[in-house]
């Protein structure tokens, strides 16, 4: 088994313990919180976290909270974003969204809980001893800039004001680098920040970030006209279906691919900074590329 | 004027230079945040910060982004609380709420933000320079704590789940507890660890701050009958309509009246343990309790 794999394996008993354990009197919210969290994600940003953890040459149970505290925060956007007043998503990954299996009340709260959890995981004792109060600093610093009203959530906002009208390809650009790419730049600096890198790697890591997130949102574009709705979990053909611009409508799927090759490319040549082997992350770049879900 | 007063008037000042200045694509999110952020509060939590800090010997200006980051904590809860899927409260302090001006999905999403601004500027450097990453990671884990899923969206959850059920006093007292006391516990306990506070002395500002929000909660479920709409900017008498169980109605108004009075002398008497002068938290307790809004 791969890598990836085995840390993928790792992320996955990671956040189920650091939900909370016991029996509570809002045992629901927990309950709401552990329904969506343990839904079988790609895992893609905390193993992104840990790779670069790894890559930088220190121990990646180091990593291991900020890589759950990413996840965490991208869930809770996942759980916001399906509600009816937002997306409007029945589903999630081929199951029922947690706002129809919890209703809309404690979905909300049970996002708003994820996003606290995520800073308390980052934050508390056990976390910072293992590296430094310095570097757990930098480290949740750098997730709560990427996913807060001029990273990942002021990028929703963007989306939301642009569905029905044509958004060109610079309002694009910045929706997509903030919605999607801005939480990629989080996992990948903050494995950077516990692994102690210099300016250069971790301005590499960036760059890398960069590129596959904005790579991501192209793809996912591409499989929303091209994938079947098996294949996705989710209805397809929503973009057009709400009128939103994408890259695939302003750029066609051809010169999509073309973009989403290079970008991959890109990618792959920012991790010739680092000194160790970048395989698994060269790996993960050209997977995500190709898939199909 | 007193020193609460000069007090929150920095801290009017340091909500609104905390929110993003620019002019940004996302703009409307920006706006709805300072809409409900910069709409009068009481500030307590924030003034609460402050005073346990100068209580300590520390300089206040220290402690500013703590003290601002529990009000950004307190003003998403709100956002989130009246939207038409929790509570469904078309007015907040006198004014249409978030939702009713900005639409539910600005407002869900600008709750989110608020939360991670409040991250961000405890821990960022600017912050975190003045006193010290292990006192930063410490206040910060503190705030998340307290607001999380064993906190005051466990509260929350809690009240939900009890409306329209004959809670007992021991389940209001958790709800209360979490719901009100948890981030009045936290506004405290930052201004202790911000000033240094040995553990005697951040106990006795846990125990001032959990006898104030029980107490806080108490004149709630008072005013919520005795006030005028006109006093409290909001409709009365919901408590009622919704068939909750609360304090007024499990104990009556004179018995409630009397549990406040003890609770208020309670938190007075907390705050012996410091040597310095403790009249403006003993005033804020006093003051809590005879207010009419």
């Amino acid at each position: 088994m791969s890598k990836a794999n085995d840390y993928q394996i790792l992320i996955e008993k990671s956040l189920k313990n650091y939900l909370p354990h016991g029996n509570f009197t809002e045992q629901t919210l927990i309950d709401s919180m552990e329904y969506s969290l343990m839904c079988g994600g790609k895992r893609i940003r905390p193993l992104l976290t840990l790779l670069f953890c790894e890559l930088c040459g220190e121990d990646v149970n180091k990593a291991l909270p900020y890589a759950c505290a990413v996840e965490m925060i991208h869930t809770y956007s996942l759980i916001h974003d399906d509600m009816p007043c937002m997306d409007d998503d029945d589903y999630r990954r081929g199951k029922p969204s947690n706002h129809k299996v919890y209703g809309e009340d404690i979905a909300t709260l049970s996002g708003d809980a994820l996003q606290s959890l995520a800073f308390e995981i980052m934050l508390c004792d056990e976390a910072v001893e293992k590296i430094s109060a310095q570097r757990a600093v930098k480290a949740a610093y750098t997730l709560a800039k990427y996913s807060g009203a001029l990273g990942m959530v002021g990028g929703q906002v963007i989306d939301i004001e642009h569905e029905n009208k044509n958004a060109d390809i610079e309002i694009l650009s910045e929706m997509d680098e903030k919605k999607t790419a801005a939480l990629i730049k989080a996992s990948c600096e903050m494995g950077c920040i516990i692994g102690g890198a210099d300016k250069v790697r971790t301005e590499a890591a960036t760059q890398y970030a960069h590129s596959i997130g904005i790579a991501f949102q192209i793809v996912d574009d591409i499989l929303d006209v091209t994938a079947t709705s098996e294949q996705l979990g989710k209805p397809v053909g929503s973009d057009s279906e709400n009128n939103k611009s994408t890259y695939v409508s302003l750029l066609g799927i051809e010169k999509c691919r073309e973009l989403v090759a290079k970008l991959t490319d890109d990618a792959i040549n920012a991790l010739s900074v680092f000194d160790a082997d970048t395989k698994a992350l060269s790996d993960l770049a050209i997977g995500l590329a190709n898939r199909s879900n």
